[in-house]
Formats: structure tokens, sequence, C-alpha cells
């Protein structure tokens, strides 16, 4: 699949038209002018008559573009780019509405032209996303964008406005938001934008269909199918066979985890709730994402029946204390029900052992959940995917393409090893969805397995960039990353005025450092270096967005006072904007 | 705001740009220049020279057009549509690859051309859509799609494929799926494909942030804050105060609204579990949408607890009914929590009697939740909106503007009266993420309401619909398909060969109808008659998707067998689209 497919591709007939070639003769004729051309240009003529319904819609296009005035360029007086195709004129927009644009009569002109200007502004935007002396983002307090600022003013009224207005209020937009996609933005565990990715969603939104059944959304659903197979087999699990589902977002998938394992080993929940049961018990790291609690809230545990375990040095969970708390629990007369492992805390960046944590749950029977949303990316690489040792082992894995695969937003996946759990948790069989009585294989309709009822495509873009950089694609991309990263502590490990969070070389990209600005270095630690200390991140973070040059996070935790926790998922950013970075923090840190 | 502003429109400077303004020397010679043309052209061009940053991205411009090869055009030689911003060129895709692409060095022209091509096949799509010459869909098995058709390979691969196979695989996915935009598909609650809201969601891609803090989504984050503002207002909560939050579909929305009512009487759920609770009770209409019963088996209560309450003859909830099982299950010592009173149910469109229910939930204290997933949309009609009489004193309302209010997916809401619940019932305080010493006022942090961590961005392409058409603009989308359901029912209710499953206009767009065919016609009431029936839906349903001609729902619903359930919300379908589906049905089951 590396190579082209001829027969379908730019040249030669368009598979998206089939149904509506026009009558042969005229498609014949048009064909023989065009094949007296030179080859190329042949096929692009035809390629133009098949994309075009009927000869008439052809005349009028040509019509059409005889009638436009020719437009004015001072730049250039050349005869440029005239493919036939969808092309930008001089339109006046101050006077067309939405309700001008398709499906209103004569509405295919102002729609294309209309679509084609905002695509002009992203393009633009774009452009300047990549360009390093476009600033990050532009900073305002809510209540001055709530007051409106430079005329952009957020409140809805009850009268239309023009499609020229809607085009500033899409300028407006992304001038006053953040681009995430800026090389120096590290702010977050998604950053970046793939282009492929960004083609792949917008075919996505302009497919708007649902997840639910293969009815109306056949294409993305078994794409869905062979992606998730895809990702079982390179966790580990035999064939690819399992189950899975993306979700929004991997609070969701780690919320769907816990739901599996409680059906698993105790189906009656889903009917009589969760007084018919003990009092079920699940454990995860002192430093794992809070969704396992949001879970354990959400689901009727409670969030004292979600037990903390402890970690090293490291962020990693120790098993030991693992084992004694499901003892100690067992001894109360509850149950143990679940572990979380953590492949890539949100912080540290630490992988916990699952190898020895996949003994443990094995010894006492309890479902191993691998909460690999910012971690599981690193499977996709031959260097660095023994960090996730033992994840074959696990019955379910949270694993987020959105995060360090560089996937746009949102793309999250829950992957559960026994097939059926799924299902049998949350079908309720609805008759006006779920017809039995289709004249398809059913099994396909997914949507029953769900929490949702309509689920949005979140596969496309993804499974869109597999096929544009292969899995190799994805390697060299999460090497990458992890190499910025061992550069970045490199280089701070023993500089003057850096302290490192804990020591040792990160086992993801997340690198957790103090700034020492110059009138802390040499203080004893006290309470009031701490204190001190504490404001310095947030001061040196408040001056970043003021100035809009480049994003970095920062937290406390646990008795550590604010430091910085830089991360690299962007494709975008190189050794400069690292060096930047550091510049930037000893710019506006240094007189603190 | 109806009106435009010139001083940020086209013609004028571009704020998106105004950070990276060329050097004044430069900027104010060309703009001299401009100055000098029309007024319009000028200030075009002026536009031109501020969206690039400097002159000699300027000059690289104009020296790629000189050096661009003039393209080959049969079809007209004129000197047509010249603006310099981005246009197509002849580009071969056959050589490019994904890492070609920005970031790559010298990755902007393939970038931009690349994302051209996508935007030519996703307008021709578009102008297909609105087409009615064009089918609803081109139906494959799930194994013809598997096995691969004319090249269409959905298999992933190690190595990258070109940019030619890639714009080939986006042609093909469209091809193959369901155009849900088309205006004779009514298969879904969810159609209709709005062209504003698609410009939204192609923005909203390409901003591709998430919602959880202001800090990295701060017009978003207003947006939606002011959005939310504006439906409380229109639900009739005083002043619009309240909370609520977007979430991904209407069945996470009606989770929320379980959550939200345990929480407000029994807050120590969030930490003790359902163990500490007493039982409680959920109640609902036996004809309202599963994800109650969803939300009751993964949140604890458990399916058996969750209550269904009788309804008449057009689907609506009798009270009496409500007001008996909640005194039977205070009896036996349980507690009744929350009624759910459906806006609009999925079948019927049967719209419960709110205000009656909502004297009992005061009678008996509890909490009222209304679903207007569907009929919420209603709200927006003044002919409409009495039907959801009453909502203003529900606590919490589900109003997925994906649906009759045409967005595209996903975009629904959680609205709920009492302030502070959401944030009570599901914070976490995760350090990392809404650190309390921002610099900006950190109550406009929103995530830690949602049972999500990253949030996709679901409000630009409502907020930017509702800019367009203003509030008028629904409405009057509203009251169009309300009166097109009208014409169906006043089409078939005398209609030989057609029966109605309930008697009386419609109260949503849904008609409910069985199709009798003529071999069945005039045969007595029996369970042959019965039989043969229940096969014509799914017959003829079959035989709509092989044509892919038109696409309408069926299902059975208690003692009723299949019959089809036809609803209207999209923008483009007209009376003629209706009288199609009608001789289409006739056409497909006149022989059944």
């Amino acid at each position: 699949m590396a190579s082209s497919a001829p027969s379908s591709s730019g040249g030669g007939p368009d598979p998206n038209s089939s149904n509506l070639r026009p009558p042969s003769t005229t498609y014949d004729t048009w064909c023989g002018v065009a094949h007296g051309c030179t080859r190329k240009l042949g096929m692009k003529i035809c390629g133009f008559l098949q994309r075009n319904n009927s000869l008439e819609d052809k005349s009028r296009i040509v019509s059409s573009f005889k009638e436009r005035q020719a437009a004015k360029n001072l730049l250039s007086c050349e005869n440029i780019d005239r493919d036939p195709r969808f092309r930008r004129t001089e339109t006046d927009f101050s006077n067309l509405y939405a309700r001008d644009l398709l499906p209103a009569k004569n509405g295919e002109e102002p729609t294309v032209q209309f679509l084609l200007e905002v695509v002009d502004i992203l393009l633009s935007y774009i452009k300047k996303t990549f360009d390093r002396s476009t600033k990050v983002l532009d900073f305002h307090h809510p209540h001055q964008l709530l007051e409106g600022i430079e005329g952009f003013n957020l409140e809805l009224s009850d009268q239309p406005e023009s499609l020229e207005q809607i085009l500033v209020d899409c300028r407006d937009s992304l001038k006053y938001g953040v681009r995430t996609g800026h090389p120096r933005f590290f702010n977050q565990l998604s950053s970046g934008l793939d282009i492929i990715g960004l083609a792949g969603e917008w075919l996505t939104s302009t497919a708007n269909t649902n997840m639910f059944t293969y009815e109306i959304a056949p294409v993305f659903v078994l794409m869905e199918q062979l992606t998730l197979r895809k990702m079982r087999e390179i966790i580990g699990w035999p064939r690819g066979d399992g189950d899975g589902i993306f979700s929004p977002g991997g609070a969701i998938s780690n919320m769907y985890s816990v739901m599996a394992a409680r059906y698993k080993y105790f189906p009656d929940v889903k009917t009589k709730g969760m007084a018919a049961v003990p009092k079920l018990i699940l454990f995860t790291s002192e430093l794992s994402h809070y969704s396992i609690k949001k879970a354990g809230a959400a689901l009727g545990f409670g969030t004292e029946n979600v037990i903390l375990i402890k970690t090293d040095e490291r962020g990693r969970v120790i098993p030991a204390d693992l084992e004694s708390k499901i003892i100690e629990v067992k001894q109360k007369g509850y149950v143990p029900l679940y572990v979380n492992a953590t492949a890539g805390t949100t912080v540290y960046g630490a992988f916990d052992p699952i190898n020895e944590i996949a003994d443990i749950c094995e010894k006492y029977n309890l479902w191993l959940h691998v909460d690999g949303a910012w971690g599981g990316g690193l499977l996709m690489s031959r260097k660095h995917r023994h960090k996730l040792n033992g994840i074959e082992r696990a019955n379910s894995v949270t694993w987020n393409p959105h995060k360090m695969m560089g996937v746009l937003l949102q793309c999250s996946a829950i992957l559960v090893r026994e097939k059926g759990i799924l299902q049998g948790c949350n079908q309720m069989c609805a008759g006006y969805l779920f017809q039995q009585d289709k004249q398809y294989d059913v099994s396909y309709d997914t949507g029953d397995k769900a929490i949702q009822c309509g689920r949005h495509v979140d596969i496309f873009k993804f499974w869109l960039m597999w096929k544009a950089k292969g899995t190799v694609g994805f390697e060299q991309h999460v090497n990458k990353c992890l190499d910025l990263a061992e550069y970045l502590y490199t280089k701070i490990k023993n500089r003057e005025g850096y302290e490192m969070v804990f020591s040792g070389e990160p086992q993801h990209t997340n690198v957790c450092f103090w700034y020492i600005p110059p009138s802390l270095r040499g203080m004893p630690d006290c309470e009031e270096r701490r204190e001190r200390l504490h404001r310095v991140a947030p001061k040196i973070k408040a001056r970043m967005m003021e100035c809009g040059t480049t994003m970095v996070g920062y937290q406390p935790q646990g008795d550590k006072v604010n430091f910085f926790r830089m991360v690299v998922s962007n494709s975008a950013s190189t050794k400069s904007d690292i060096d930047f970075l550091i510049d930037e923090i000893e710019r506006l840190g240094e007189d603190l």
C-alpha cells in the first residue's frame, strides 16, 4: 500500500463519482480531447469531467468562468493556476448571510467561496503556527475578552451576522487562542499540529456521522476495528484478539476499565447496583492520574475505596506496598478488585513495574489495568517499549494516540483483553438503533458497547496518519521526542541555577526541575527558601504567557514546592526550542 | 453585531497578525501603492501584506508565482482569480510523503497544496451531498469493504504511503460512507450538513486545543460560558443563572444529571460510595432513551432500580403512574431520588407533561431532570416551545444542539439550575492542571466539573452558527422541520396502504407509521399478518440501502411490530423529498 494506486488516484476515474458518470458520448468526446494532450494533463481533464456530474454542470462552470471579472492583481499578471476546479474569486461577503449558503437555491457558489475564505484563514494560521517568530499566544484576561477587544464580541444575538462578520469572528477566535501546535508550546501532554491528522479531521467533520452503527458509519466502524486490533497486537495480545473502543479521552477510557473489571467479577452490579456486592477496592499509585479517583466517585465505589499505593523517588509504584495494602483490605473483609498501573505518569512520566504488579494481581486474582494514556505511545518504539514490559499481561489498557503519537484531539482507546465484556457490561439493546433484522452482519454495530449513544468519529484522523507515516513514522516521532527530553535533561542537570526534582534520566519526555533564581542560590534549605521558590515557577509562567513566547507547565507535588514539568510531544520542536525555553526561563526569572 | 466591522474584516488590518507587522517602511511603501488603487483592492493588498510576516516572505511568494509553470487549461484561457493568497498549483503528490509537510524544512508549500487538494475533495463531496441526483450511500457489506474494493485497502502497514495515495484514501473513505447531509437522509435524529457549523469544525480542529483550562482555550471557554448562560435563559432560569457543560453526547449529559442528583441529596456518595446510602431509585418513562438505564448501570444504582413509568397511547408519561410508583418504592423503604421527564422521545417524539411531573417531584422532594436531547431545540421556537412548558422547574436539562438545531456532531449540553453541584460532584483538584496560583481568575478553569480530563471543543461550531443565524435563524429551522413533519402526517394519515402508529398530529417531527403492502391490505389482524408486517419495514429499508436513494429508520416497540419512524432535522429537506420518500417506500414495498 506504500505505492500509489493509479486506477483511482488524481489522474484516473474519481471513485467518488462512479455512479454519476456523464452520458458516455459526452464523456468519451471530452476524454478524446484530453488524451490528445500529454498523458498527465489528459488524465487531469478526464478526472475533472468525471468529477462533474453532467455536461450541463461542465457548461455552467465554463460559462461561470467566462462571466467572471478578471481579478485585479498588482503583484503578478501571469496566467497562473488555472486548474478549473474550486477556486476563490473576489466575493463580497458583507451582503451574504448563512441563509445564502447551501442548501439555498444558487447556494453552491457562495458556499464554495465562503469555505475557501475560511480555509485561507486556516492556512494562514497553520503557516504562522510553525513560524517561530509568531507568538504562542496573545494573552488576555477573561474580563478583557468578555468586554470585547477591538470589536471582538462574544455575545450571541437574535439577528444574523453577515458572512463577512463571521469570517472576522473566525480570525479573532484564532487570534486570541493558544497555538498548541507551536514548536515552543510545551504546556500539555498533547501538542503539535499534524497536517495529515488535520486533513483527517476536516474530512471527519464533513462526513458528520456517528459511530454507533455500521449502517451510517461503515468505513469508520471498520477502520476502528482494524486499528484497535493492530493496537492490541502491538500490546502483545495473541493475534490482536480482544475488544476495545475509542472513547472521549483517557479519563473515560479509565472509567471503562473499572466498569469492565466490576462486570467481570460481579456481573450482578449491572442490574442490582453496588448495594448487591461486597465493598470493592481499587488500587492506584499516589501519582497516578486523578481519573481513577473520578471513576471511583462516579461509579459508586467512593474515593475512600480507591487506595493509593506508595511510589519510589522516581514516581514508580512500590509493589510491596501494593501487596501489603491488598492484604490489609482483605483482612478488613473488603474485596480487592482492580489495580491500575500507570505507564507514564502525568507529572514525572514514570512507568510502574508492570510485571511485578501483574504477579501480584495474578496471585490475588485482581483485574490489572494499565493506564498508558501518556506512555502507550512508547509501544511504537523498539528502543523504548521495554518500559512497558508486562503490558501484555494486563486485562485492559488505556492508550491515547492524541498524546505521545501526535494525533489531534480527541483520540483515546480503551482496549480489553477479553472479548464480550464491554458489550455485556453496557448493552441495553435499544430496539430503535440496534435492530437485529438488518440486512448486514449486525455484530458490526458497536454502539451498545459504549456508555455513550452517539459517538464522535475519532478514528479517521488516526487511521489516516498511520497510513501516511506507517508504523515506522510513529516510531521515529516517539524516538525524536525522547531524544529531545534527554537533550534537555543533559543540558540542565549540572547547570547553575537548576535542580532536578528526581535524579537520573527521565523514563518519558517529562523533565521536572526547579529554576533557582540568583537571589536564592546558595541559600540554605529553610521555610523561607521553600516559600520563595514556590512562587518562582508561577511568576515565570505568568511572564511567559504575558510575553507569549513559550508555555510550559508547573505544579507542586506532595511536599515539593512548585516545579516546572517540561514535556515534548510536538514533532515541530527541536533542540533550538529547548535552548530557547531555558534562555527564556532565565531571562524571565533572573530578577526573582 | 449584525453589521460587519470594517476595521477588522477582509479589507482591513488582519487582527490575526498584528504582532507580526512587517518593518514599517516596507509596509508603508506597499500600502501607499495599495491605497493608490480602488479602496477595496488597496485594502486587499494591505491585508495581504499584513498577513505575510515579512518582505522576505512576500518576495518569496512573488517569485514563486513567477517561477511557476503556467498551468495548462483547455477550458479557459482568461486571466482569472489572481488573488495572491493561497492557491492550488499543479503538484505531483506521488513523490511526496507526510514527512515532506510542515514542520519539514520547505514544508510550507507542500502543506498548503496538500490541504488545498483535500479541501477540493471535500468541496466536491459537499456539493454532491446537496445534489438530489447523488445517492445517499453506496452500500457494501462489511466483508466487501474488508476485502478491499477497487483498491481501497483499510489495512495499516509499517511503511508510509505517498500523499497521492492518502488523497485517494480520503476520496474512498467518503465514497463508501453515508451522506448524512443529503436531503433524503432521514435515518437519524442528527442529520444535515450546516456550512457554518462545518467551517466552525474545521477551525476547531485547526486550533486543536482542549477545554479543561482557560489557559489553553481562553476563547472557547468563554464562548461555552456565554452560550450555556443563553441556553439557561431560554429554559427560563432567572438571569440564566446556574451551571453546565458541553459533554460528549446526550447519554453522558443524562449521566451527569443522575450524578448531580445523587450528589445533591447524598454528597457522601462521592467519598464513601453507594454502600453508604439507602437504596436509591430513578424513574423514567418506559419510552425514554436507554441512556438513563445505562447511567443506572454504570453509576452503581443497578438497572432494577431504574423504574419505568407507563405512558399513554401517544407515548407520554402518565403522572399518576409515576406517583403510585414513588409511593410503592417508599413503602418498601427505598429512597426515590430522581425523575427523568423526556422532552421529545426517541421514537414517538413525545413530550412528557413536565408541569405535572414537577408537581410530583416537589411533593416528594425528587430531582427533576428533563431529557431534551431531541426536543430541546423546540425551545427556540415561539410556536412550539409550549410543548416544554414547565421546563424551568427542572433541576437539570439535557439539550443536544447537534440534533434538532442542526449543529454538527458532537454538541450536547447538560444544564444544571444550581451552581456548584457539578464542581462539587466531580472535582478532584489535580495540582498539575488546576493550579490556584495562576495569574488569571481560575474560576474560569472549568475542567474539574467534568468527568473527563481532556475535553473536545464542541462549542465553537455552535457559537458560530448562532452568530451567523441569530436566534431567529434557529427558530425558522425548527419551524420548517415541524412543518415538513406535519406535511408528511397530513399526506399519509388517510392514504391507502398506511396506518399511523398513534393517532393525532405528532408533537415533534417524528411520524411513525406502517406501510401495508397490497398483499396485506384487507387482511384481518392476526398473527400471520403481524408476522408478515413485521418483515415489511426491514425489507424496504434493505432495498433502500441497496438502491442508495433514501434512508429512514424503523423499529418495533412494545407489542407493535416493525414500523417506520420518520424524522426531519435537515434544513436541506423539502416537501419534494417527503414525496420522494413515500414514492420510494411504495415502489420498493409494492411486491411484499
